[in-house]
């Protein structure tokens, strides 16, 4: 058999992303069992078509049917991946072994710790998520065109990365490879400090007058949707990402405390400080221009033509008739139309040197348009 | 004629906010005059429906064609509002005057210096906004079911008051009534602060590397989404409003400069350091769970349906032209696709009713369509 087959997979923990992992390989005629600490969250996997239920979850070596799996994804919490991947082990579940958890440096030192066979696993991390949980919340697409970074070590044999890689890839993901640490104090810039800034921006709301809460828009929900998650998830992913997080987390305070202080001086009337308040606004700026791909809205490195459409089936045949006859490809589209007008603007994002091409091609079929 | 009568508005300022009041009010047979220093954004807003361009902006005395309106909105700027006021009431432009500033103790104290009529001025703040700005983002439901907070202060009248909230209810507007310093301190806490601790969270990734912002998900687009905005005028909003800003940011550093100091504490191995963590993770839960209404979600009252589509010239010009030959009215979309990978995602929101007979027009043209 080739090394890189990939034609049986166990998925250990059927939550939201074993489930998803599952639905995915099973769409690409993988066969897949399914185990789980709460047998009916494997029955419910099973049900969507996630795979089928592994006999029993204590048997002895040997236990998949037809023989070991090809690789054993072990889509557990970050404190448990190490005892299941030496349980895992003991039963030769699989030649080959990857876990999901978002942080990556622990789960490696506990497995070598709980002396694992680290030849045969390979630390992952699936970017993705939903804000819902459990299997009746995944989908087969949830990988589509996202980051699942894989952490090769001293340890590790290139075989097995790259049947792991395989499987990421089938999963319709992209694959990012880069060392544990490294990984670590990515997600804690990206994805756990900005949980924590979250949480406390959301503290100061718990004790606010109802009247004020009434004046909430969609700007503060935003901003603290995700410190609505369950807090005992993510207190073991912190406390497991603890230095790196650390670091970020300091750096906006000062940073907040800082911008508190030009406040106070603007307040008692030296307008000479707000110098330093723009250049954090405008640090902000470049920080979210920095993020690859959309902030509902903008593409990076696209410009936007605004055109006017009446509000009936068939206009936006016309206008993209227009468009590929003058063969622009649009990257990107919204359309604005308040329910009852007459009138909705659609804006189109093109490439920059595509904006005068477009506007005149629209132009030329009577579209009003705007840069 | 009743003095609440309210049959002619000016709107001075046809940026996002002002085109949205004018749009709203056509829509309920109110006559609107549009006025901004930008000509092209005045006959953009008009273009959509929102009114007719008023004459020239320097006329004397009686400018409104047909005499005094009700009402002027003055949708400028939180610095320039006591300025156009000014100006507004030298034209004698209408006999009542509000603005849509997001501070309210500044203009006001602005236009008392300016020698402003008092009486005929009601401070207002409509609590409704978007990323993007300017005519081509308004829309008449802008304000529907959001609050409108009213300032009434000692110089006030009751029939101005009575005459700005039925303008604001007209626009579909739950109106608040509270003092100017009350709304300050509220927005501080549910805007303006949220807005720079947005920032200080994106300033950490103008120098992050590349393959950090990669990893990046909806969790950190949504904490940073905010700081996308143009900095100017939120240099301009949070120096009017520094000391309640100033008082909330205080805070949020604090804590997390606490939480930063509880994570050190756990990568030194004191496993008891946690609960701090754990008690800012609860809060934050609970002041999240506080904000009244739904956290995110898509369009009301439309269904989503998806639709895999090559990223080439013309491809949508094919799918739209199968919604208008199946008399499908698309009340919403949005593209996804990840760079490099061959196809996107098209949401497409229409009706419920429309889900049906949209995914049989699709299916029988050869799309492969997912509701």
């Amino acid at each position: 058999m080739k090394k890189t087959a990939l034609q049986r997979v166990v998925v250990v923990g059927t939550g939201l992303i074993g489930t998803s992992v599952a639905l995915a390989l099973r769409e690409r005629g993988v066969d897949v069992w399914l185990a789980d600490r709460d047998p009916q969250a494997a029955r419910m996997a099973a049900e969507l078509g996630a795979g089928s239920v592994l006999p029993a979850t204590e048997l002895p070596a040997g236990a998949v049917p037809g023989g070991r799996a090809d690789v054993a994804v072990l889509a557990v919490p970050p404190s448990a991946v190490a005892l299941e991947l030496r349980r895992a082990q003991d039963r030769a579940l699989a030649r080959c072994y990857t876990d999901v958890a978002s942080v990556k440096e622990l789960p490696l030192a506990a497995a070598r710790d709980l002396g694992c066979d680290l030849k045969s696993y390979v630390p992952g991390h699936p970017l993705s998520g939903r804000e819902r949980s459990g299997p009746a919340a995944a989908r087969a697409d949830l990988f589509v065109g996202r980051p699942w970074v894989l952490c090769p070590h001293p340890d590790g044999t290139d075989d097995n990365l790259l049947l792991v890689t395989k499987l990421a890839q089938m999963c319709g993901a992209q694959t990012v490879s880069v060392t544990v640490a490294e990984h670590d104090q990515w997600v804690a810039l990206v994805s756990h400090a900005p949980h924590l800034v979250a949480a406390a921006m959301a503290a100061r709301l718990e004790r606010a007058p109802d009247g004020a809460l009434a004046l909430a828009g969609q700007g503060l929900r935003d901003v603290t949707r995700i410190a609505a998650s369950g807090s005992e998830m993510w207190l073991q992913i912190l406390a497991a990402n603890a230095g790196p997080v650390s670091a970020v987390l300091r750096s906006v305070a000062d940073d907040l405390a800082a911008a508190a202080a030009v406040l106070d001086d603007l307040a008692a009337g030296d307008e000479q400080a707000s110098k330093g308040l723009a250049s954090l606004l405008e640090r902000g700026i470049d920080g979210v221009g920095r993020i690859p791909g959309k902030h509902g809205g903008p593409a990076r490195g696209f410009a936007p033509v605004q055109v006017v459409i009446p509000d009936r089936p068939g206009e936006l045949a016309r206008l993209f008739q227009a468009t590929g006859e003058a063969g622009i490809n649009i990257e990107d589209l919204s359309i604005e139309h308040s329910p009852g007008l007459p009138v909705g603007v659609a804006e189109l994002w093109v490439r920059p040197d595509a904006v005068g091409p477009l506007c005149d091609a629209l132009a030329a079929n009577g579209w009003p348009v705007r840069r």
